[in-house]
């Protein structure tokens, strides 16, 4: 029999490190980043069909309530239809959005298993990721099932998780969630083995993942959620979620509310060409590049350039010998900074912007 | 007795080195460049009232036919009212514009002297500028006088005017009009004294710029030019030539048809902060700096940088780590290149804007 699969898709965070193409009106996950189409599509179409013994059923979305018609938009370009969409007030962190993501999916097919994945990661070989799916799949009726990416480097912008006993063919006993590492600690984890990148993405089935909340004492944040999803406005397949009850809401991440806390926590290490794109100099990283080292998209016009990201949104772009720049103009503001300060774009984000 | 003059001044050009503020649509002299107002209206402004002996009347202004709303919106914000507004279908260089510019001024007052300029030069000492031409009125009832601007350094990018005898005080005959030198013979001209810049301004009677037409073998232009004038549509002040005839006229510079040619030629040597703002670099020199070398206009973030030159015009532009830069961006377009390329602007310009 196949094992049915909801796809739950987080569509938060504001992405401002890539400002000023992502914005609070239109973030990240709501343009194409490595890839012709949006994040958030890329993110729904890798998870469609069936593949095997897995079935994957229509998805359902969570977002912020200010991004209803975008979601709407962006999935019908990529004809998908989700099953729900839940509309946040507010931003109340992934724990919240966990439990959401646990009771409407509870509600739609309490056998299914949730695929509980951001919207805005790029997974360079699905094929691959299915097959950590179908890992997972042999023990998500009973664990929390994490998603560890090989690293290629020793990056000390994402947690770790630390494997430790063999539970099945592929899959591990989460020794410990590891916090972002200094340099050094990273550079350890790449030589001894055994760590992998937390991807973020979750895997469970329903009733574990609320049992886990009131173990780990989180139970608050589950009824919580609950509640506000209860007394939400429900419109066809969409519910606006209760403001004043959702914003009443525990706010914390699911790595520290749950995660951290359950000893049902598994992990298949897996190679799936997986990316967060999480600043400019990253994307530049994936992107296609010329023989000089430039990456340009939209209308630009580069002479004697080099190792630049050049990106033209809605306008056009003329730039004459420049050198490891990224450069992203949109109609509304322009960025122009050295690649090895990408981190710091979001301390030139004008207080009011254009 | 005063001396009435005529300020008739030549919004023509297409200001491409300042792309992308200046465009076909909003040419150079439409912009606030180096002062607070637009540079026409600073052209405008400059030859009003009465100074001494001399007695501005109200302007007559030559276009081209598509700036017609722009002219009128933006003269009219400096409260200048116009005498005549006269809209060419097509450019047809300066000769053209010179005799259009005689026979208009002449039917409005045959008496009066005609102050011919380019509507995109700044003039830092106004006060200088008129005493100047106040100089030049002595003769210009028969002469066709210019103003050679004091040179103060060796620029290939202007002609140079020679001198000859004294004519009047510090008027002087032109011993050559020299076309832009190569950059050994600009410095020799700055050594040897007796040189100054060619600012494009030409003081002179109405009768006398329609003699030396005829004189220098150019009576088909002002012929031409009278012409389409005479079968123009008038409307109020305003008279759109007729698009035949004025198509017709032979195109050349009034240096070339005229001033090369006639015994007539008079220079007023002057030294009145006259800066034709021809690139952007130009514009970085001309303005404000800060501690750093930083010249910014409009919503900039700037960390970091020194010596550029960063204007942003109805856009948000957010820079780190730049140097020696220009960098000019619109809602249409981004310009980013370096100052002391700042002549290669032109080859940038897309074909098909934005």
């Amino acid at each position: 029999v196949a094992t049915r699969i909801i796809p739950v898709i987080m569509s938060g965070g504001s992405g401002t490190r890539l400002w000023p193409l992502s914005t609070d009106a239109r973030p990240k996950q709501f343009h194409a980043l490595g890839a012709s189409r949006t994040l958030i599509e890329e993110t729904a179409s890798r998870l469609r069909g069936v593949h095997g013994d897995l079935e994957f059923l229509p998805p359902v979305v969570i977002a912020g309530e200010g991004h209803r018609d975008l979601v709407a938009e962006t999935l019908s370009a990529s004809g998908i239809t989700p099953a729900a969409v839940i509309l946040e007030p507010m931003g109340r962190n992934t724990a919240a959005t966990a439990a959401l993501a646990a009771t409407v999916a509870s509600s739609i097919d309490p056998d299914a298993l949730v695929l509980l994945t951001p919207a805005d990661h790029l997974v360079a070989d699905p094929a691959a990721f299915l097959a950590a799916i179908k890992a997972g799949a042999a023990i998500a009726r009973d664990h929390i099932v994490t998603f560890g990416i090989a690293p290629d480097r020793p990056e000390t912008g994402y947690g770790y998780i630390r494997r430790g006993d063999q539970l099945a063919d592929g899959v591990f006993a989460v020794a410990a969630f590891e916090e972002k590492p200094q340099l050094e600690t990273a550079e350890r984890y790449l030589r001894e083995g055994g760590f992998s990148w937390n991807s973020g993405v979750f895997f469970f089935h329903p009733d574990v993942m609320l049992d886990e909340f009131a173990a780990a004492g989180a139970a608050d944040i589950r009824e919580g959620a609950s509640a506000a999803l209860a007394r939400g406005r429900r419109n066809g397949s969409e519910v606006k979620l209760d403001r004043a009850l959702f914003g009443a809401v525990r706010a914390e991440p699911i790595d520290i509310a749950v995660m951290q806390k359950t000893k049902r926590a598994a992990v298949v290490p897996c190679d799936i060409g997986w990316a967060d794109v999480g600043s400019w100099s990253e994307l530049w990283r994936l992107s296609k590049q010329d023989g000089q080292g430039n990456a340009t998209m939209g209308s630009v016009t580069l002479v004697d350039g080099a190792n630049n990201l050049v990106r033209a949104e809605g306008v056009h772009v003329s730039a004459v010998g420049v050198e490891d720049l990224i450069i992203v103009a949109t109609k509304e503001a322009v960025l122009i900074l050295p690649r090895h300060r990408a981190q710091e774009v979001k301390s030139l984000i004008p207080k009011k912007p254009g």
